[in-house]
């Protein structure tokens, strides 16, 4: 795999996407490299039941130090680069896909800019597949002809209004909103106030294909309340649109299970 | 796997996301239902190297009928209540993902409705794999909160101005278009029209992770006579927005192949 031609004293650093945290939906190439990997950075996005499958004296927990910070971005590009100059084969594993909200396009241009080689290997977003088991398609022909992806979670250093929740309400499309939990009531009283529809479906869907996922469902006017009735915590993805209110047809025959057999007595039904 | 306390005599229908071509990027999932599956139903959009790993007794091409034609959506839905009802294990196999632009949500649908039990298994769309895999990130801290996903193919049923492009161009976001070849003039001049700069990066990404995958890239003044230049042809997908400009920066250090050794001889680098 990769580099021909290159420096075969330096490693490649392959930039992984985990997917959305069932081990099952890890790509087969994803897989192989966990494997083959010298060594595995990772955080807590992957999840817990692909985290507890990596090798203890092969990965590294870059996610948080000793005293509860977390390694700050720059941290881990040095990390990386020195890792792969010491001739190693790196796998920095991401959870969902590396370049959607998971800062791997800044990763990749500091091993560029330190001439190290790399390769982006994909994973599923969970903004496509929290929906998905639980039976919401993030398109639908009936329904709309688009999907946008933000993030709840802004950088702090961007004005305010970096994201534009009245463009986003004009698109008619569906909005999916990766680690949207906390600001919940800003971004549906943006909505609202851009002249969404108070009556516009919503789910959270908390832990998507983690043990123990769990769906709500609501509208843009009832979701905050049903969010704190039902206490759904982080992680969790939010979908806003018609395509949310099209789970209730097909549920009663989703086989989807969640994860492992921890999840069996995890509700996979919503409490609505 | 799935169906608890449902009648056995009536199998279970998987939708399942195929990725975006290259077989290595199915996931352990999907490509352990594919080997275990009574019988496969695809078209041609998984692409030709997973379609042709696919055993001939055991898969049905639904893309196309012997006059040429494509089996209708209706008698594609027929076929897997049909499947499942003799009792079969059927694996509906679609390109990227099954509920991004896939049609997925209707057939779900349909089996609901038909009391067939049916397992949602997301695959990696190509609106991010296609551009990871090129080195452009469709999220990036430093440019965009958010992406859109938009097809170039409308279904023609609706009303022309079914995508607002205008309110695209407002997010602010990086806009991918799937399937977005032919349209290409019409959706760049609109989006010049709402306001967007002529400057703005678009890449073309044509057969992404399949083998002899392209890159194109222009701006959205210049961008359509690249695509004739270079003889861009479908499948492709368009990226628009500053992230298309971030590849220069990486592209001599992306170790990604593409596909399987008949891709050693297509050009991986832009032809610009």
């Amino acid at each position: 795999m990769g580099q021909p031609n290159r420096d075969t004293a330096t490693g490649t650093v392959y930039l992984v996407g985990s997917g959305p945290g069932d081990p099952d939906l890890l790509t087969v190439k994803a897989a192989r490299l966990l494997e083959d990997a010298d060594i595995v950075l990772h955080d807590k996005l992957p999840g817990p039941e692909i985290i507890e499958q990596l090798p203890d004296d092969r990965s590294e927990d870059v996610g948080k130090r000793a005293g509860g910070e977390r390694t700050s971005q720059k941290e881990i590009n040095e990390r990386l680069v020195e890792l792969a100059r010491a001739g190693k084969t790196v796998v920095r594993l991401k959870g969902g896909d590396p370049f959607v909200f998971g800062r791997g396009g800044e990763e990749a241009e500091y091993l560029a800019a330190h001439d190290v080689p790399f390769e982006v290997v994909p994973g599923i977003t969970s903004a496509v597949a929290a929906p998905g088991v639980a039976g919401i398609p993030v398109t639908h022909r009936d329904h709309t002809s688009s999907v946008s992806f933000v993030t709840g979670h802004e950088d702090p250093t961007k004005e305010e209004s970096a994201v534009d929740w009245e463009a986003l309400a004009a698109t008619g499309g569906t909005i999916v909103v990766l680690m949207g939990v906390g600001r919940l009531p800003d971004y549906t009283a943006a909505l609202r106030e851009a002249g969404m529809d108070a009556g516009t479906p919503v789910a959270l869907i908390e832990r998507g294909t983690w043990p123990g996922q769990r769906v709500a469902t609501g509208t843009l006017e009832t979701i905050v309340e049903v969010r704190d009735e039902e206490d759904i915590s982080p992680p969790a993805v939010t979908v806003i649109g018609d395509v949310a209110g099209s789970r209730e047809a097909v549920v009663d025959f989703l086989a989807n299970e969640v994860g492992d057999e921890t999840s069996a007595s995890a509700p996979t039904e919503p409490e609505e």
